[in-house]
This record gives C-alpha cells, structure tokens and sequence, in this order.
C-alpha cells in the first residue's frame, strides 16, 4: 500500500478539485468563456502579489518570466547588480549575459541571504546601475532574502528592484505595492498549487517605464503584448486553457484562505520543520531559511543521493536533494502551496525513520513531537 | 441537451484518456518516471515528424518554438525570405524583425499558395539567403504550401528550409526526411490532440550547423540547451509535465493509427467537406486546400460575426471565424486531431442549418449528402 507524497520545491501537489478541473473538455482560447477565466485569473493574482498593479501571464515556465523582465526592462550595455548566492540568483546573470547586459555581482556565500549593506555600497558606486535582480526563495539553499530592506534601497534610487519569486510567492511574505516593489515574477508550480506552464508577472509604474525604453529583442515574452491582450481577456497567441483553468482553482481557494493567512500557514508550517530539525540534531542549511523550503544539511557520513533514492522507494516520499555544488549534501523538503500540518507531519516522521534506516542515528519520534508542539502551541 | 463541438484549428478536442490522464497527481519533473515518459514522447514524436532526426520540446506556445527557429538559427543582418501568405506566415516575417534580421517578403494573396517559381527567383537574385521561411498549412486561410517543392529549392543550395507547421503537422503530409526539410516546428494543441502548452522542434543536421554558427541572444528558447538535456529525459527548467504526460496519450494514438493512416484520414475528412461545401453552392477560399482546416467564403449577404455567434449559442458549436482582412467574410472548419466521420457530418449539416436560420438560403442535406458520398465511395 505505497502512498506517494511529493515534498519537492516544485512541481506541488495539486488539490484534486484541480486536477478533475483539467479533465474537463477544452475550450476555445477565443470564447466568452476563455476571456472572462483570464480575467477572473488576472485579477485574483493582484491579491497574491498584494497590488494594485495589473498582472500578466505568458504560457511558459518561470525561467520564461524571468528572461521577459530582463528582454523587457533593459538595453544592450546597461548595468545591473545581480545577487548571487545560488543556482537561481546565477540564472538572472546568466540571462542579462545572454542580452549583452552588464551584470556586477554580489557573490553571496550558499546558504546565506545578501547584507543590504553590500548593495548599497555598490548601489552609491554605481548610480548608472539600472536594476537589482534579486531573489524572494533561493530554492536551492531554502535561504529567504530580504526584499524588504532591498527596496527601501531602490525606492529612493532610479533603480529598479526585480524579484524571482518563482517558489517564494503565496509562501514568503513579498508585499509588492508597500514595499514598493518594481518587478515580481513567478510561475504556478509552487505556492499557486497549479503544474508547471504558466509565469505570472507584475511590474509597477516605474517599471512599464522602463519598458518603454528598453531595447532588447523580445517577441514571444513581449510584456506590452501580453499586457494588452490581457486587459480584455484575449491574448496574442494560443494560452496553456488547461492551466488557466487550474490556476482559478487554485486562486479562488488563496482568496478565500486570504493571502496573510496563506503566508501565515507557511510559516507555521515551516517553523514546525526547523523545530524537528533541530530537535533530530541537524542543522539547518540556509542562516535565514525561507518559508517555502527547509534545506538541511545532511550528516557528513549520509549519501545524500542514496537517501533521495532510499524515501522514494522505501516510503514513496520524493523530497529534493542539492543541486550544483550541494548535490548530495543537503535535502530539502517543501512545505509549499497546498500543505497543512499533516503533511508536515508526515514528511518529519518519514524523515526519522529514513535516517535511522540509512544508518544516521537520530532520537526518533523528536522531530515529530517538535513539530507537534509548534502546532499545538501557536496558532496562525 | 446542448452538445458542445469543437471545430477551431486549435485548440482541438482532447480524448477523453488524455483529459484523465492530466488528473493523475502531478510528479516530480527529475523523477524516474517523467525522464521515462520525457524520451519516451520525444521518441514518438519522431514518428509524427517522419524523421529520424530529435525532436526537442519547450513549454510555450507554437509561437516560442518560431522565435526559438529564428534566434537559434540566425545572425544579425542575416538576410532571409519569408512566405507571407497569412496571419502566420507574418508572424515569421515580425519575429525575423525584431531580431534584426533582413526579411525579403513574398507576398501572395490570401488565400493562394506561394509559387515556387517566385522563390526560386529571389534565391538565384540573392544568393546570400540563409533560410527561407514557410507555412504548411497558413491557418487563417486554410492554405496548403508546397512545402516538397520548396525544399527541392533549397536542399540544393546552402540556404536553410524552416516550415512552421503549428496546425499541419499529422494532418498535411510533411515528409522531413524525404523532402530534406531542414527545420519543423509545431505544438500540441491541433493534431496532436493535446491542450496548448508545448511547442516541438526537429532540426537536420544543416539547422544543427546553422545554430553553431549563430549570435542571436537566447536563453528560455535556447534549442541545444533544450536538446542536449532531452537526450537522456532531463530538461534545463520545470517542463509543463500534465501535458507532456496528455502527449504521451496523444502520441500512442498516433503510433497506433500510423503517421500515413493518420494524414490520409485527415486528408479523407478534408474532402468530404470540402465536396460539402460546393454542394451546398458556397466556395472555399484556399486555392489549394489544407486537410488541416477547411475556409469557406461566405455570401456577402452573411455576417460572419452574427453567424460564428449564432452557432455557438444555438447549436453549441464553435467555428473559427476570419483573422485580421478576413474577420466577418469566412468560416473556417477544422478537421483536426481527434476527429472522424461522424465529426465532419455534424460540423456540415449544423452548418447547413446555421446558414439557412440565418437568411442564407442553401440546398439543405446536399452538404451532408455530398460528403457521405466520399465517405461511402472513397475508403482511406
């Protein structure tokens, strides 16, 4: 009686509400029906992305947003600072390369979040610096950035802030318009419960400004087009229906939830996790971990590969290992979109007896009771 | 006991197998099984681009894989021409644009093909052409290109062949291999019976030489990235894994009917309606009609809005109306995907009905006569 549980960053388990929306004949992307679910689906990401600002959507994964907001914001030879410190802070230079944009770094050590202190200095080095890329979740370490102080920097600067909140958004806190961030990019296999397929996008003012000058080649991932288009519903080409249909199943449920209460149930369930972390004696990867994902640090003698492998088969759990240079050193385990303190629970005990099994001696039954307490002492 | 029929060129309707099969719960896109299933489409789809060459996927629209041909393809001021025909084949025309690509358009009245002859023209005055650009089927005309005779244009010479074959491809023959075709695109939602999402790519090994050779900026769209990662199941950003897991369905269909049976089934449903539609006095726009989709013009005296409208409300069937100079003047009925006789017979006589309620007189039954005297005389 093998019962599968995904806990990895993305692809989330989907609610089967969802999945059974999906199995429902498809519609035309042209019909009265199709306009008014993009609309309805539009609309209800303001609340996730707590803004005003209007959002759009491009039928892609994430990494698709993301080249959008550099194609879209920038010109060629502009300078930017990207923050560096894992494998999807390195995707932001990456793509501002790719676009002849020149990227002065911030190389932050895995595991760490970026000192704004260290922006600002570059920032007052640099006042031709066009943008800071920077990330809300850097998935692969579980470490969580500070948006926040990021954008009391560039709120004051003709600079602009633009934030992959690929697994962050619905998860971690990002309050786009208070903060006043420029640029939020995400995508809906993480907190918005829905497979991978479609980026979301949401830009200020002063970043549609922005898009007026910028001169970099963009067709497909054109932001004006999709922006548009999306005011009335229609779109320039053919949507992922299937997706925006999931998506609405999935928004109307943060809705209801209410998005301060959805951050809120992250981050009890993520307190919970660090607290049976701790209390199974481990560590945890990131010094300031995320809601979205625990990352912790595998003891030196656990093959960390073997053990991805041993959850899988022994216990049906699929939990992330490291990637890059952390490949088989850490795992990392989701407590993201649609996650309650059971699945919590169970991903904790499996954890337990997955150690023990592979040989890494923990007091079992700690990491469960720790989390237990949490649950049971605070609420959210 | 309004019946819901969908006869746009995409999307088209989904098996009721593959609309179930997306409401599996989701998996992990680096597990086992989707590295399985990833292979195993992209060996399938092989079959269906008659091609020994990979295939290679993106999650996007048909559109990206065009702009991915372009950027992959391409260096600035490269000169190339483009078979503007329609709709799309301008989409060819727009993106070269925006790449800083020379584009020397041909330019044939809707509804006609492209004459060979004016090609082979303009590639002996410029020999310096890297590609040419066409259209298999030209979508919002119905139109059918040449595409063998094109390629015996360019096999001969050191300038690329790139057909966008969104809607064509499994419904209008396009023999990659035979004909020497160097680039193909398509995507999942025409006859590949699979909701919008996913764009599919073949090169030759000229296109792979090409794409050496070329400085255009790309990254999402980045076709070796994409390729190298599919060789062994992985992929470089989190795929749309429902509708890799849809395609995999629709490809088994495919494999089973066999490439040949289902382009000559295609081609059968074509002619059956097209005999329809003289029968019924009316004209088709194309000169040298798709099996992809079928466009009829309407009598002056018809609304074409009021008619698609008319349908949709009164009988639950959606055709596709005229794009762009065509909006309000033609029909356009797709037999596409999963789609046999019987389809083709609703589509024509709720036509035949639709017309006369609308004040357009025509014989009724002689559309649904004429095309059962194809299906009866003709076997496939």
């Amino acid at each position: 009686m093998k019962k599968k549980w995904l806990f990895t960053p993305g692809p989330t388990p989907i609610p089967p509400e969802t999945l059974l929306a999906m199995a429902q004949p498809i519609d035309y992307h042209r019909s009265e029906s199709t306009v008014a679910l993009i609309k309805d689906v539009l609309q209800k990401l303001k609340h996730v992305f707590q803004t005003e600002n209007d959002v759009l959507f491009l039928t892609s994964s994430g990494t698709g947003g993301m080249e959008g907001a550099v194609a879209n914001l920038l010109s060629r030879g502009d300078k930017v600072i990207v923050i560096q410190s894992g494998k999807f802070g390195e995707r932001w230079a990456d793509i501002c390369t790719v676009f002849d944009v020149e990227v002065i770094p911030i190389d932050v050590t895995w595991g760490n979040a970026v000192e704004p202190q260290a922006v600002e200095t570059l920032l007052t080095e640099h006042p031709d610096i066009k943008a800071v890329f920077a990330t809300l979740c850097e998935t692969s370490t579980g470490v969580l950035h500070d948006i926040e102080a990021l954008a009391r920097l560039t709120r004051v600067r003709p600079t602009l802030l633009v934030v992959d909140a690929v697994s962050g958004l619905g998860a971690d806190d990002l309050q786009m318009d208070n903060w006043a961030v420029d640029v939020v990019v995400s995508c809906t296999q993480k907190g918005l419960m829905t497979p991978p397929g479609l980026a979301v996008v949401a830009l200020n003012q002063r970043a549609w400004d922005a898009v007026e000058r910028s001169d970099l080649p963009k067709y497909y991932f054109d932001f004006r087009k999709a922006y548009e288009s999306g005011l009335d519903g229609s779109v320039p080409y053919t949507p992922a229906v299937t997706l925006l249909t999931a998506l609405q199943c999935a928004l109307d449920r943060i809705c209801e939830e209410g998005i301060r209460n959805t951050i809120n149930r992250h981050n009890h369930l993520a307190t919970a996790t660090r607290s049976a972390v701790k209390a199974l004696g481990l560590s945890l990867f990131a010094t300031s971990p995320a809601n979205t994902v625990t990352a912790i640090r595998l003891p030196e003698e656990v093959d960390g590969k073997a053990f991805i492998n041993l959850m899988l088969d022994e216990y049906g759990i699929t939990y992330a290992g490291g990637q890059s240079q952390l490949s088989g050193k850490i795992v990392r385990i989701a407590h993201l979109g649609w996650m309650n303190e059971n699945d919590v629970i169970v991903a904790i005990s499996a954890f337990e007896r997955g150690l023990m099994e592979i040989g890494c001696a923990v007091p079992i039954g700690a990491g469960v009771t720790a989390a237990q307490e949490v649950f049971h002492t605070f609420k959210y």
